[in-house]
């Protein structure tokens, strides 16, 4: 797979969201200055973001959509997994947690929730949902099994970075951290940090 | 303000967490290599990433804590406002932005949630929170008596772009769409894009 840089990677996977909008319009090709409209960022940009995927499809009358968000695909690594969904649970079932279990949240994406841990015994008793919820103390058999390979992190603050210990223990691939918390860093795990007061700090100047 | 790289900045944000959890223990200087095991960083990200803060204050004993800390601040632009804290506002209270509404959110940091906002009038009368909720229609005039400079989106995915749309026309510097909808852009507003399905995507590769 190529080498992104890591802004031009999550701009390509906002612009994959614009294509997917645009692809059931009618515009079945877009210009760079259709696409700076659509996503806010410079044509210089675009065109530079689009230069990373290793195709040639521009024209005057600009990108075929459909090539356009093949390529990216590709390039992110989605489409050659397209049949497979990737597993992710979610660790913490309080308020948080719990407002990430709606069903439609992960449908249409090339992932699927697929179990929920919570160190409360109760709270997993009581919560209806559509994928089996296990006691915390049972996370390794459970991943292992469902080769899970991405977590959403919602617990307290202060029961996090125990919790990340876990995960990356487990051989998860990637923790979205929705916490405050730092957490512990695995070789092989991947940690996303966007708790509001993390996101907000990151966007101070 | 110094030009900082993405990425590096968002490691100084988590680093500057590290620091002050270490502060209130013994240690008075930590070595980089110690900084790499409590982040999971190399010790050269590290040092280039501090290498930004423009400070010299590396010893063989490793980085004075204070010093690296207060650098890290100046550099963020956080220092220079210390007494005041930037006022945030959340847009949209279902489940997902109630689960944000706890005061210990935002307390010991830079920021205060100082109003929230609902197309939902029942919902704005019925929810008990520290700060005011108003009718989102109210926004504009809020916003500005109020000196709100970011927010955190929490509205339906179907609404989100309506209400980006909003908070760019009220001149807001920064927004943390925690929606899966891709957000309109505005020259003088940032966006950070954290919902699950965009952090996860983020980390495929």
């Amino acid at each position: 797979m190529r080498q992104l840089p890591e802004p031009s990677r999550k701009r390509l996977v906002q612009l994959a969201k614009v294509l997917e909008q645009h692809r059931c319009g009618e515009a079945l090709t877009l210009t760079s200055e259709k696409l700076g409209e659509l996503t806010g960022w410079t044509q210089h940009t675009i065109r530079r973001d689009i230069s990373h995927l290793g195709i040639r499809c521009g024209s005057p009358n600009g990108y075929p959509a459909d090539t356009l968000l093949a390529a990216i695909y590709e390039t992110l690594g989605i489409a050659a997994e397209q049949e497979r969904r990737h597993a992710c649970c979610i660790v913490g079932l309080g308020r948080l947690g719990q407002a990430f279990l709606s069903g439609e949240l992960f449908s249409a994406s090339p992932f699927v929730l697929a179990a929920g841990f919570d160190k409360n015994v109760n709270r997993i008793e009581t919560l209806k949902t559509a994928f089996p919820l296990y006691p915390q103390s049972r996370m390794r058999g459970v991943i292992a099994q469902g080769a899970i390979e991405y977590a959403l992190l919602t617990t307290e603050d202060a029961d996090a970075p125990a919790a990340a210990r876990q995960l990356i223990d487990c051989g998860i691939k990637g923790i979205v951290n929705y916490t405050a918390a730092v957490l512990p860093r695995g070789e092989q795990t991947l940690i996303e940090n966007v708790s509001p007061i993390t996101a907000l700090t990151n966007m101070l100047r």
